[in-house]
């Protein structure tokens, strides 16, 4: 595996992954009133487009980044609707 | 053009621009109090990953994207490390 293809995967572990954090500090604290919910919604509504757009294509990396994604931005979103603050 | 690029295209405007109305709000609110400071490193550095991988293929929409979305996600990080709230 060359250095391209190395910062490629290490690119999408990243930017996937970077929700964990978030959903983390939300169920640990309980607060969600900083976060823009018209962000989460453009986002799980783009990472729905992705995981259409991959499934369209047959593209792997495509699908599972956004069925991850999607699920974590899902659950802030989720959060960010219902929660009782 | 088809559905498939058309969904493509949507899906990459939506997630990259989902950063414009979190960078408003906290211009707007100056609170990032609820915001993970995990999330915005491992966001930024990812999408230099995905520049520097774009780069490197010659890839021009994952320049553009990145180069907008990594913009976007450093000046939240910014406000994140910086603001007085």
């Amino acid at each position: 595996m060359n250095w391209v293809t190395t910062i490629g995967i290490v690119a999408a572990v990243l930017t996937t992954s970077a929700f964990v954090p978030q959903a983390f500090k939300i169920i640990r604290m309980r607060q969600t009133k900083d976060l823009s919910l018209t962000m989460y919604i453009m986002m799980f509504t783009g990472q729905l487009c992705w995981l259409v757009y991959g499934i369209s294509l047959g593209d792997f990396p495509l699908i599972l980044a956004n069925i991850i994604g999607g699920s974590l931005s899902g659950t802030i979103l989720g959060y960010k609707l219902f929660l009782k603050e």
